[in-house]
């Protein structure tokens, strides 16, 4: 994969969709990281398998509710300073950038950091998709410390943050985001790239971007979710894929609380059957379930998408009476297991039900 | 002055006084130094006017609800942890320790601090009395940055800040704190000698003692109050001093919310006379009205003293029907100044008037 001015719309399409309605609209995304290609160069992608164990990989994104991210934006000088405190504080120099998670804003915004610090970027991330908490990443599932956490803001504020759990380094980052006006940028899980190697999941950014052109491509023929779903098929992690439901929405509650936006979304089938899907998220699509059964939950993809353009809707986007269809595909392997979903199952995010397969639902 | 095991007790009472209900129970604050005393030794004690000017000078503080502070305590490594995370911050070794406030366990943790770390203590601090919030201390309000500011919690969790302004600093201290159980260590305002020599009030270590001194000599003689008040008329900054008011507890509102303990607390005259006075407080006396006259206003200090023996009492020790004698004496004119009363008058804390002298009152 290379990163262009051109293919930077396509690849923030995809990044939505893997954002699973978390992560931010992905147009200032692209903007972001077409700015810096402009003003940089665009960075050089290299795969993890191509890492030496030891390099010194750091992550870069952005953190609080994704309104509020739409809004505020980001000036680079933000993004330079957590890496740079991330460096001063651990006294090693980055030698490459990550996203930690690929959905929405933070799959462009390690693209902007690494074009502004000269550095590569590695296609793969933490999860394969959005989450919103810190600790909800495969690194935390296989024991890489979260902390040193450098959080900025854009008065250039700085928190470094060193915890003994991850879900402690959660609620310090989380009342420090808080503090800081619900848009923070930050550098988390310093790794090395044997660790990369290891417990990321690979190719994200590659298949991000075979998304978002799946979906372009299919606007020409004039079927894109369908295109969408055979490119899914096609795929390592997001095989298992299918259109959950095609409706449109009756009811919508969607607050933003500690820090999230939470809240659900209630579709009514476009074919007068009468059938309805509740879609439940905080920041991302957590459960659909249809008259009551579950079709799809976390941390399998859960995504909503234009009914005709296949455009992904993430949850700021969601308005009363859009027509969407309900897409649900497989997470990566590295997320489905038993140890995964002790971090981020179905019952981490306070539902009372066990992960089940999508392919099995 | 010198520290020793046998004075401690004498200067942690002194401290209470100077914490004006805030600060915390002297007893716990003791106990700490007492025991860092017997362990490491006694810090020495050295005047802010033998400071060089290039002194780097370290704070040493718990920050949060007193109740809980006193419910926690802090182990010791927690305060290391905080002097040298902000020494490896900053790329300098901390020479001195001074207490940011002399009020309560604040000025008896210094002790620890200093003893542990092998360190002299400055008599000095940055307001000769307590204050509820981290901006609220002479080097604030003359211009010295309060961060870096380290703060760490027993689990040796550790959070290290940067911030434009003191007022987000302490937003950011404050969201810690209350994520970390809101009892917290801390090491703020990093100084050098010239400052602490142009900005600290000065000798705020003996005056403490002297305070607790007066009180368990007035024992002996059977009028601790009239000796305390004796003594305070003969000290730099206190001598404005006078009983407002003989009476006992006949209300109290008293809450944890946001991080401070707040409320106020209303007595009724022991004389008979019917006269009521009403005392604000966050975590320390912000005000005291007898039937609704302003008696004693910020930055002065108002302190509770049981009214027999003259032992103060903290806001968390009140009680419904306690018989109290209500002392207020002036603050260090370093604390009065127009640039002080913006960053700590009475406005600061949501009052509706103007600051107003002790003696003018």
């Amino acid at each position: 994969m290379e990163i262009t001015l051109d293919n930077m719309e396509d690849f923030a399409r995809g990044a939505a969709f893997l954002g699973t309605g978390g992560g931010g609209d992905p147009y200032i995304g692209r903007l972001l990281a077409q700015n810096a290609i402009k003003e940089f160069g665009a960075p050089k992608v290299i795969s993890a398998d191509d890492l030496d164990d030891d390099t010194a990989v750091f992550t870069a994104a952005m953190l609080g509710s994704p309104p509020v991210l739409m809004e505020k934006g980001c000036c680079g000088d933000d993004i330079d300073l957590a890496i740079r405190n991330l460096e001063k504080h651990l006294g090693r120099k980055a030698e490459a950038i990550m996203p930690i998670e690929i959905g929405g804003v933070n799959s462009t915004l390690p693209i902007m950091a690494a074009a502004r610090l000269g550095l590569p970027i590695v296609d793969a991330d933490g999860m394969g998709r959005a989450f919103p908490e810190i600790q909800m990443v495969t690194f935390s599932v296989y024991g890489c410390s979260a902390t040193p956490i450098v959080v900025t803001d854009e008065h250039l504020n700085s928190v470094t943050i060193e915890a003994d759990t991850p879900e402690r380094a959660e609620g310090l980052v989380r009342a420090t985001a808080i503090q800081m006006g619900l848009s923070v940028m930050l550098s988390a899980y310093p790794l090395l790239g044997k660790q990369v190697k290891d417990y990321a999941v690979h190719g994200t950014l590659s298949l991000a971007l075979g998304i978002g052109t799946a979906i372009r491509e299919g606007r020409s023929t004039g079927n894109p979710v369908d295109e969408l779903i055979r490119y899914l098929k096609t795929t390592p992690y997001y095989n298992h894929a299918k259109v959950l439901f095609d409706g449109k929405v009756t009811d919508l509650r969607r607050e933003t609380t500690k820090g999230f936006a939470v809240g659900h979304c209630q579709l009514e089938a476009m074919d007068g059957s009468g059938r309805q899907m509740e879609v439940l998220f905080q920041n991302e699509h957590l459960v659909a379930r249809e008259n009551g059964v579950i079709k799809a939950i976390v941390p399998d993809l859960i995504c909503m998408v234009d009914r005709e353009t296949a455009e992904p809707v993430p949850v700021e986007h969601l308005r009363y009476g859009q027509r969407l269809k309900i897409i649900g595909t497989s997470a990566a392997p590295i997320m489905r297991t038993p140890e995964a979903l002790e971090v981020f199952g179905p019952r981490k995010f306070g539902l009372d039900e066990d992960f089940t397969p999508i392919e099995n639902l």
